[in-house]
Order: C-alpha cells, then sequence, then structure tokens
C-alpha cells in the first residue's frame, strides 16, 4: 500500500513565501531558552501580571452556564457583548465607536496580516516608522509592499516626513505609545498633525496600540482613533493588559474597511474561538482591568527604573538609550562601529542575550543598535547582566 | 482635538481583496438563525455531541497546575506533547511520521490558508474536485489561483483527471473521506492510484480529513498521507470529534514544507493558544477519542437514516442524491432546469433552508444541485423538513 521509492517532490514556493523568513527574536529565543542566560531579549510579558486564578473562574463560569454554545462554531466579527464592551470603552472625546467597527481577531497579529491582505499589493507603498515593529514587518512583507521608512528623533515619527513621502501610500503604520522596539511616546501634538497629514492624504492610518495601558505614571495620551475615527485603523490587545496565550486582539476601523478585513478573516480561519472571547467579557465587563492594570504599571516601572539605574552604572560613555514612560523596552545606541549582531554573539558566549536592532528597520538598518525588555528578569540578574553587557561594550571602544 | 469635518477616505482594496466575498453559506446561515426554521444548510457538528464537563475539567486542571506557561506565548509549530500524540497516532501502515512534520493551526481552516500562501501563485494552477468544500475554494481564491476541476463520478474523484488535466498543478486538494459537499467515499483502489499519479507528477496531494473518523460502519479507509509521506499533506481537525469552537487543527507533510508553513504562521497569528493544545492534549491524552467517536458515529448514523428514508418517502421522482457512509451531508441533484437558488428562496419562505450547490463549484456551478446537514435537527423537524422541501420540488416538475 505504501508507495515503493516515490520521488520526492521539489517543492516550488510561491514568490510570497521565498521571501519569509523566521523571527529574527523567535531565533534567539530558542538560543536562550536555557535557565542560566540573562534573557533581555524576550517581548513576553510577566507571568507575575496573569491573573490566573481569575481566568480559571470566568473558564469554570462560561463552561458551566454556556458550554454548548462557547464550544460551537461563533460569528466571524466576534462574541457581540463583548464588541459592544469595546465600542462603549473606546467612545470618548466625543466620537463614538460602535459595534460594527470592531472585529474580533487571534491576536493582533493577525489584524497585521489581515490588514497586509486587504490592503497591500506587490509594490504598494508602505510607511512605517524608523526602526519599526517586526512583527508587523514581517507581516506586510508577505504581501511584498515597497517599505517606505518615515523619519523619527527622540519623540518618535516626525510627521513632515509622512507628507513628503507618503504620496500614494497604501497605509501608514504607527505605534504611538512606548513603541516597540524603541519605548518612545508620540507626543500629542504630532498625534493631531499625524493624523491631520493622513486625512489630508488620503493615507489609512494603522495606531497600534498593545502597550498604550502600561503608561507609568499619569494617564494615557488620546487615541488617534477619536481624532479621527473615519481614517484610523485602531488595534487593540489583551495580550499585555490580561494574557498572551490566549490569542486575542481586535481591529477597530470604519465600517467599510471592517467588513472587508471580516471577508478575510473568514476565509483565513473562520473565526477566533468563542469560548475565549466569551471568557475574556467575562473576566473584564465589571471594570477588572481598572483595579488590574494599575499592579501592571507600578511593577513594570519599577522593573524599568533598576535597568535605567544598573545602565547608568555600568554602561560606557558613547552608550545612548531611550528611558520609556511606559511599555516593555528600552532602545540602546552604541558607537557607530560596534555591531550588535557581533556583540551579541559574544554576550551570549557569557549567558547575557538581548536582540539586536537591525530586523526592526525596513530599510537601512543601523547595525550599532539593540532592544532590552526588562520585565520578566528580577531586579538581581537585570544588574548582573547589564553590569556584564558594560563590560563587554567597554571592550570595544 | 478631534479632526472638523475630515475627507473620508476612499478604500483602494487590494487586488486579491476585491474578489474576496462572504461565505454563501454564513450569508444563508444568518437568515436561517430564526429558531422557526428547520435548517439543514448548517456545516455545525451537533452540540449534543460536544464533551463539554470534560473539558471544563481539563481546563480547570491545566489552569491550576500550568497556568502562567498555559497563558503566555509559546511556540509557532505548537504544544510538544500534542504533536508527539498526534505523530504517534499517525505513524501506521509502516511510515513513521515525525513530530517535527506536524504544525498546529488554528482550526484547519488557517492550514488552508497557508498552504495557499505558501504554494500558490497568481495564476497558478489548483486542481480541486467537483464540486468541492466552499471553505478551501475561499481560502484558495485568495492567492488568485487558476482552478481547474477534477472530474468526479459517484464514487468521488477519478484519478485519470489528475493524470489529464494536472501537468504542473502546485497542488491537488482532495477530501476522501465523506466529502463536503457531497457526502461521497474515495475508494481504496483510486486513493492508490490519486497517490501514484501525483507522485510521479510532482503534485502536492492535499488531503483534507476532518471527517474520517465519522464513519457509521466499519473502520476508515486507510490515509493517503501514509501511502506517501513525501508527497501528501495531511489535514487533521478536533471540529468534528472534539468541539470546533476551540479552533484547533493540525497539518501533517514533509518537514522542508512544514518549516516554511511555521513561518507563514508566525507572521499570520504567532501560534495557536497554548492553552488550547494543552487542553486537548489533557482531554485526548489517555484515550478519550476511541470512547467518544464511536458515540457520535452512532448518533450521526442514524440522524442520516432518518433523512435518507424521508427523501425516500417525500423527494419525487427524478430527484437524485448521495447515501453517505458517514460524514455530515447528502448531497442532492435535482431535474436540470430547477435552480436551487430559487429553490431556497422559497423554501425559506416555508421556513426551510439549505445550500444551494453553486458555490462549492470552482468552474462551471451545476445549479440544480444542493446539500443538506442532518446533524442538528431533530428526527421529526427531518421529517418536517423533508416533507415541505418534497412538495416544493414537486411544484416545480
Amino acid at each position: 500500500m505504501k508507495l515503493e521509492n516515490p520521488t520526492p517532490i521539489e517543492w516550488k514556493f510561491s514568490e510570497r513565501a521565498e521571501q519569509l523568513q523566521s523571527s529574527a527574536i523567535r531565533e534567539i529565543l530558542k538560543v536562550t531558552m536555557r535557565p542560566e542566560v540573562i534573557s533581555f531579549a524576550g517581548g513576553l510579558p510577566s507571568p507575575e501580571t496573569f491573573p490566573v486564578e481569575r481566568m480559571q473562574a470566568a473558564f469554570d463560569k462560561v463552561l458551566s452556564q454556556q458550554g454548548k454554545s462557547a464550544l460551537q462554531y461563533g460569528p466571524t466579527d466576534g462574541y457581540a457583548p463583548l464588541r459592544e464592551y469595546l465600542a462603549d470603552s473606546l467612545s470618548v472625546n466625543g466620537s463614538q465607536i460602535l459595534p460594527e467597527q470592531i472585529l474580533m481577531v487571534s491576536g493582533s497579529q493577525q489584524g497585521l496580516d489581515l490588514l497586509g491582505k486587504v490592503l497591500v499589493d506587490e509594490g504598494s507603498k508602505v510607511l512605517v516608522e524608523t526602526p519599526s515593529y517586526l512583527g508587523a514587518l514581517q507581516a506586510f512583507s508577505v504581501y511584498q509592499p515597497k517599505f517606505e521608512s518615515v523619519d523619527t528623533d527622540e519623540h518618535g515619527l516626525i510627521p513632515a516626513s509622512v507628507a513628503a513621502k507618503g504620496e500614494g501610500a497604501r497605509l501608514m503604520y504607527a505605534l504611538p505609545n512606548f513603541q516597540n522596539p524603541t519605548g518612545r511616546t508620540l507626543p500629542m501634538e504630532r498625534r493631531v498633525e499625524l493624523v491631520e497629514t493622513c486625512a489630508r492624504m488620503g493615507i489609512p492610518l494603522v495606531e497600534d496600540n498593545p502597550y498604550g495601558d502600561l503608561c507609568y505614571t499619569g494617564e494615557p495620551l488620546p487615541k488617534m482613533l477619536n481624532m479621527n475615527p473615519a481614517g484610523v485603523i485602531y488595534m487593540g490587545s489583551f495580550s499585555k493588559v490580561l494574557t498572551p496565550g490566549i490569542r486575542l486582539g481586535y481591529v477597530v476601523g470604519p465600517a467599510t474597511l471592517i467588513r472587508k478585513l471580516e471577508q478575510a478573516k473568514q476565509a483565513a480561519d473562520l473565526h477566533t474561538a468563542q469560548l475565549t472571547q466569551m471568557v475574556v467579557y467575562e473576566v473584564i465587563k465589571d471594570g477588572f482591568l481598572g483595579q488590574h492594570i494599575p499592579t501592571i504599571r507600578t511593577f513594570y516601572a519599577k522593573q524599568c527604573q533598576v535597568m535605567l539605574d544598573a545602565m547608568s552604572q555600568y554602561f560606557p560613555q558613547g552608550v545612548e538609550w531611550t528611558r520609556p514612560e511606559g511599555g516593555m523596552f528600552i532602545w540602546v545606541t552604541l558607537p557607530r562601529h560596534i555591531d550588535s549582531n557581533q556583540l551579541l554573539a559574544e554576550a551570549i558566549q557569557q549567558n547575557v542575550a538581548f536582540v539586536p536592532g537591525a530586523p526592526f528597520y525596513a530599510n537601512n538598518p543601523e547595525t550599532n543598535t539593540l532592544r532590552l525588555s526588562f520585565v520578566t528578569v528580577s531586579p538581581e540578574r537585570i544588574h548582573e547582566g547589564i553590569k556584564k553587557l558594560g563590560t563587554l561594550i567597554r571592550s570595544k571602544l
């Protein structure tokens, strides 16, 4: 019954697949799973912040009371009560968001894939920050765009650069709060200018906001979504405020776009697990996030400060870094002659890991940059790891 | 802060998105959600078969014992113990399947999307059965192939037609067991011939098998995967043997392809929920499916027989239908002059629904066909609905 010596298939992959690469970060993570490695490479939230017992109680309740419908196929656009809750939460500053403007997705990475699928043709111009979130570059790359890197400075992207480079762009991808990888926050006046510029030029503005709630002090800056709901596509996630492993996010935008994304999602995976959506709704519907998020903020702020202090203590002159006001990442710029890829190879020898900066650039990578995450490492090990890194950098000067 | 009268965006969708359509079935399902409608239109498994309590106990156990890791980001290829379990179950008839040949996906619909993404360029030849599974046509369509419809008869696809039409095809998509929509089963000798033909011609053969375990009598026929593991891409699903709402399936194939699919999945949604995979592993690891699946078989066999009996009683001469040996669907061929789309409009007036056959054809739809599902309707209502349909058809003769 089994074929004898069949000719092995010579795989012919699609053009888009030929250029697919595994994420640099995921490859590094594999190397750094050894417990002796002090890893600043991860993009993982701290499991200390996961409300495990509350999630468990919600799974129990939903399965007891609505088990059969929770385990059945569900609607592609998502679980209606959760969409209504989100629409309500997003309706601020005089702009009303309707449930039909929301599509639930299997993690906001899926939102990026669907946006690429629906908006990007081969050769389409796509605007991204310099540098930008690696996962977004990966998701869009599949659809073979021509990336245009928008200029940035220490306050994030410069709207005038969008005006200069944006003509005919199919989308502008921005991560305004505690950006991954730089930790930068886009100031209020630039938000307004960016929204105005994109609206004037007819460029859909994607506002990706996984970290927005994780501000260490004060309140998050206003969302660009609410400045122009007709032109902004907002992406939200439960990964950083609840847990990432459940894979739940959402895309908010004008209904015309959302219906098209819904069709694309139907073809891609029919729908996101109904049970997960019902459980998350059960967990958050009475305002749980309002008590829970401040505990994450306090925890991450402390971790961040520990790393910043260690960097001041151990990093030599000539090294620069960002001082994030929220989120999970610090961005380091080394003297120009130091290649962070080579540095990583040596750091791993000494059981310290980070992510080199180059893969975050769509064009012209700056090879003297790197990203550090401080949320999953203990203060003692942050000190130890940063000290080792400092010594290593010093040896290159 | 809100923009005053911004110009609304004129959405420019990608070429692939312009041709995306909402599934005909999902549109019909919306109409038939009213409780008074007797719907044979669904493709939903019966919730009576969902092992809700067992799932609930498994969620409790996994969250109690491994909550933090279950809720954290996980590996893109999937939860290792589940992949090992599946590899072991699939290693029969002298062919060994290794865990690295398995990619866990968010329902097998996602497997179809990833296969299209990785194997299909614009204009690529893709072979499908006549008719074929609508969700597969939808998933592949996004990548703009040229579909070639392989000839079929009452025993399913005819391998000689693959030989005649297949030159240069990028894949052959087959659903050999209790096919959706026809309910047909591909006989053993045709399986061997199909596997040989595809191997000789270098065509990757996709074996989609969501219903394979739901045989009403005897044992399932051997999988084509095991006849040529180097040339067959197998797709499995937990939707019909456990529950569909959790969105869990898997793709099995040569490691070269699986690594490429894994990269595509990473860009598409990072990974499938770790918690879901751990729970399913917990539910099935001690052989639960071996006791559970027979109860589904018995239940569906009885439902199917009720519908077949009712059809014999109420359908007029000149109407033909399949007699499935498993699965969830019966395929009806009406006299050539009756258009099942028009019939549906009249049937819905009388509170009966089904799916017209045309959308299941990649080319040259036969408009006198329709699909009936018997698994979620009670025997009394099957009788009532089939009687009404019979009367309606009779009025057209």
